[in-house]
């Protein structure tokens, strides 16, 4: 059991926070508005990627020392046709670098929040989230804090997979925004 | 019906060439050793990616007016940590370049010659194929020349779109290769 602190209280946020809650931890959510205080063990940046470099960038000391999961698909949301973080880089390796004595993850972004809440893509393939990050320990307290929820997650590598999984995301949300699929559907990852 | 003409005898040009036949074209294979003679309308590039490179540079002018697939995940084989194509690019994007005449497009990077063979990825979920590239004729060709296969095609987008297909087919390759999925499943697209 882990105290998890989830910025943001959106439709990510709330989906990550109720697999986090059927998993048995505790979990507080911070709202734009809301002072930083005590954060738990485990912090989830449910916000859209510049709000995330924000509060990274102002929570440099309160953040030490924690997992901090970047679940963000960093679009550029004017044009749908590109991501605003350099080509051979990821919003979380971004992220990664303001916050060097934090153990800052990816995932969730390759999963949508209806997948999330039903557990399952498509309403057949069981909901799998990928995550990847150089510090296996941070990558395993994600595993175990989810573990009991239903949704497993698949390690997907290194910090430098977060290009790839953001691509992958990125991917995913273009063809959902052309009725490709479904908000409800979109990428399983099947054994 | 389509003339297909497929550069590579290996597993994936095997598994393209059946369902190119079950759609009901004809199809030729073209071994490395063989003489470019008069190509198909749609020709697949069924080779890695430095003899996909090789194939263009040689036969600029025998490609011109054709379709060209190009299936390539361009991985750095030694490594198995990146591509070797720009971080901005795209190996779809480098073979456009080099054959201004053809109507080069992406597709089967995103799924194992396995689940090409079997219809299915993880023995549940049916096999698509995603395709990129800024000429709908050619992706229409496409999928025209699928129909009657049992695997359908999804327009992923325009050409820039096959750096995201690629780092989908890299990302499920390491996943594969680590053991996190099989080579008999990985990633579906569920509606």
């Amino acid at each position: 059991m882990a105290d998890i602190t989830i910025f943001g209280k959106g439709n990510m946020g709330q989906a990550i926070g109720g697999l986090m809650t059927q998993g048995g931890n505790q979990v507080t959510y911070l709202g734009h508005a809301d002072p930083v205080t005590a954060l738990g063990s485990i912090v989830v940046l449910a916000v859209p990627y510049p709000a995330a470099l924000a509060i990274a960038k102002a929570n440099v000391a309160q953040l030490a020392g924690k997992v901090v999961v970047d679940i963000t698909n960093p679009l550029d949301f004017d044009t749908w046709d590109g991501l605003v973080v350099p080509a051979d880089s990821s919003a979380t390796a971004q992220l990664a670098e303001l916050l060097p004595e934090s153990q800052v993850i990816k995932a969730f972004n390759t999963t949508f929040a209806g997948t999330l809440v039903a557990k399952q893509v498509g309403g057949t393939a069981p909901t799998k989230v990928m995550t990847a990050g150089d510090s296996a320990e941070a990558k395993q307290a994600l595993t175990t804090a989810l573990a009991g929820s239903d949704v497993t997650v698949i390690d997907a590598g290194a910090l430098k997979r977060a290009r790839e999984l953001e691509a992958y995301g990125f991917l995913q949300m273009t063809l959902a925004a052309n009725d490709k699929i479904s908000w409800n559907g979109g990428f399983a990852v099947l054994k």
